[in-house]
């Protein structure tokens, strides 16, 4: 696909510096830009490749315009510019709609006339799947589910049965959405599972990552929030829920009804533990452990950068016997009258 | 499925207050019952719930019926009769057996006749599938693997060559089972791939969840016990065994020839490392590190929890020179006289 | 398979104790193997086991070797060694190259003539697919994707849309190999998805393990040398690259732009946050985070270890106020004039 500087500024508000019949082929990076690319600076720690590029075109802030010789668009904000340029000029793919001879549509199952079901695809009976939805191949919609329209399933996907999502979802290959919640109640040295009845009900514009997993709920559902954003290998627990616009990074875990405001983010490896409620705009860091409620906006951690063992070590043997030192420092302030005897810490 | 409460409560042991013939048709949690709903109280700190629910009724022990002016099951353990109610009222759909049309199955694999191969299923030559066993749509059974009577396989599991279930277990779209274990000789620069030639021995009645890694072993197998419940996205490593009835959450991983009890539970992201010992009737919390083996029953616990990052930061940037407070605080005991010179910490 | 001991000195350049020819059948592990087998000492802590190993004949060094009465193939390093026997006793299995009957391989796509498409399988336009490759059922195999010579798709596989593989590649089931990677720039509380338009480029001898995931670069290409070996369940965000020889373990994330080195190890559960440059040679320990660049070889650990939950209870509370510590102690420094006022720490 091609298009003008001057059609880019017009499509999405900006301001061309330089020849606005200048030609736009592809989105690039600073570095691997040539002519006929567009590129855009992300951090002004990169202004000396701003200075480099051999990009036909950038995409800068007026302040920063003059670092770059050539034609330019101008936006109060590039990386958004630049991610709407680069999804202008890379659509999703064209579909012809229609079923693979190979897939399964079960009777009683759904598939708007619109909709693309791919190779080896199963949809149960009950399922339905709605107008321009794409689905991969390999996979499997479980009875009853619904899918809304534009729902792009890349292949291998799996969708518990009654499980239900708005529109515009992407879901990346192996995520399961909708197995079973791990609930069992203990009988004596066994486990008697609880059956599983709620199910997985998403917003609209939800990205779900590769093999991230979302259970469903035990009696009342697992609730994800319209563009929520999740990363591959995640997993969330039965009766979680999400509020709207909270991304997540990799490798997360969310334990069993736990509540997510708004607008949250959690770094990857992060873990937060069962039955919390986390307000909106709250964010955490890689690899923190979150184990109470948060009721306060703004940003938790408890994590710890790694450094050479030798030294980790003899800080980590302290820090086992840190209960220790803090009464032994008490006792020196006592002798040294810094503290009464009485006053408790 | 419709039943009354008397019959209930001959089942599952317990005694009937109220109405004997009140027709319960479904579980649902306290706020989302309505009549012809049972549900239950989960934990005292929910009485407020218990006293206004709408349900028909709900289970409960004699010490709380009190609370609700409606018919009720009375038990010894509300959560565990839910369970087996809820069991009872939602039992695995019936299927016919059979062997759908896209599914392939190689010459020299048996499938019992009662058993269901979903579609696009493949069961390879030497497989044995057991009794009433069910197999969902895209899974992968390899060479020789054998699943006893009543598995059930939702559909998307891979199961590798040679692999041996007990009966009655469930396994989660996208695990993958008998997979080859991460084992490599160094050859100067690089690595030589040792063969994995043990197999993945499960007993009875084990879940496997959604995503979750089991490999095969390396020269000998695998071993996980009956009972056993495995969340989403575990890793269990080569020749690791695991004791009947413990339960571990998501994102957890047990590296190589580890030998985990009975009865243990292990928390959320908790991680152990290879060629421990961890005895019966350990629990490990959400987040932790097990480094060395386990000889003693109790909780384990090496998580830190997340606080606000500026106050977080501040802390761990103390924990980072902890030796050298260590030896300052020595020095002083010294100058104090609180300690002497010999002795040594 | 059977083969002599001299035969097996010959090919792995040992020397024999005891019977040349005698016949090795199997390789197995010191306590379980028997008569026809072959066992080897993987470490001296061992040596008790390897007196009484019932084996046929043991891989042992020089020094070793008297601790065994039987034949034996002597080696300077026996794990390498037991490694080599182990394929040779093991070689993979051979395949009739075609197509089963039930792939789909879209018109464009090229499939080696020595290559074998298993059931269920989708190669989609565009693809290539090397000689004497073998891909198992239910993988998919996305546009213009390039599969070099002798790769090995266990089954279950996604591949996604122009990926290019090296030769002699091995990935095991679950795998996601070009999904998209984590994307997404800030609009007003909403988030724009950034099209994610580089590759997945892996060299050659690469393992990637079970339900594992590597996302597609942004611009430019995530990439992947040779002879790195990947576990389970691990992330490797977009533009990520690692160096020839690196092997990672289960559950480890690494998020985007990072550089890691060339023989670099990363235990399980580590992490390491984005853009940063890790060094040649440099080992972490397992759940250990990284959120700085590390340019020194080394071993580098964060990682705390789990201990009875009272105590550690009681020392991570003191944690919590560590600097509040740092600070009482500086006082007492003060106060015994150990360091002046003036002194900065």
């Amino acid at each position: 696909m091609a298009v003008s500087l001057a059609e880019l500024a017009r499509q999405f508000h900006g301001k061309v510096k330089g020849d606005p019949e200048l030609t736009i082929n592809r989105v690039a990076s600073l570095e691997s830009a040539g002519p006929g690319d567009i590129a855009y600076l992300s951090d002004r720690k990169y202004l000396a490749k701003l200075a480099k590029t051999a990009a036909g075109a950038v995409i800068v802030t007026e302040a920063d315009a003059s670092h770059f010789s050539g034609p330019a668009l101008i936006v109060n904000d590039p990386h958004l510019c630049f991610a709407r340029v680069a999804q202008f000029l890379n659509p999703f793919l064209k579909f012809s709609p229609g079923v693979h001879a190979t897939a399964v549509i079960e009777s009683g199952a759904q598939v708007a006339a619109t909709a693309w079901i791919g190779p080896h695809s199963v949809v149960e009976a009950g399922a339905k799947i709605g107008d321009d939805a794409f689905v991969g191949p390999g996979c499997f919609i479980g009875k009853g589910a619904e899918l809304g329209a534009r729902n792009r399933l890349i292949g291998h996907v799996t969708i518990g049965e009654r499980c239900v999502f708005g529109t515009d979802c992407v879901i990346y290959p192996g995520a399961v959405i909708g197995g079973d919640g791990f609930g069992f109640a203990r009988n004596g040295e066994r486990w008697q599972k609880v059956p599983q009845l709620g199910r997985v009900v998403m917003g609209n514009d939800v990205e779900v990552g590769a093999n991230t997993t979302i259970d469903r709920g035990a009696l009342d559902d697992t609730v994800i929030g319209n563009g929520v954003k999740l990363d591959n290998l995640i997993q969330i627990a039965h009766n979680v829920q999400i509020g709207d616009n909270t991304a997540i990074a990799a490798c997360v875990g969310i334990a069993g009804s736990t509540i997510i405001g708004q607008r949250c983010t959690l770094g990857g490896q992060s873990g937060i533990v069962g039955h919390l409620e986390i307000t909106d705009d709250v964010h955490v860091t890689a690899g923190s452990l979150v184990t109470s409620s948060i009721r306060e906006a703004g940003v938790y951690s408890s994590s710890l950068k790694a450094m050479p063992v030798d030294k980790w070590r003899r800080n980590a043997a302290v820090l086992h016997r840190l209960e220790e030192m803090s009464q032994r420092l008490r006792k020196i302030e006592e002798s040294l009258e810094l503290r009464s005897k009485e006053h408790k810490n």
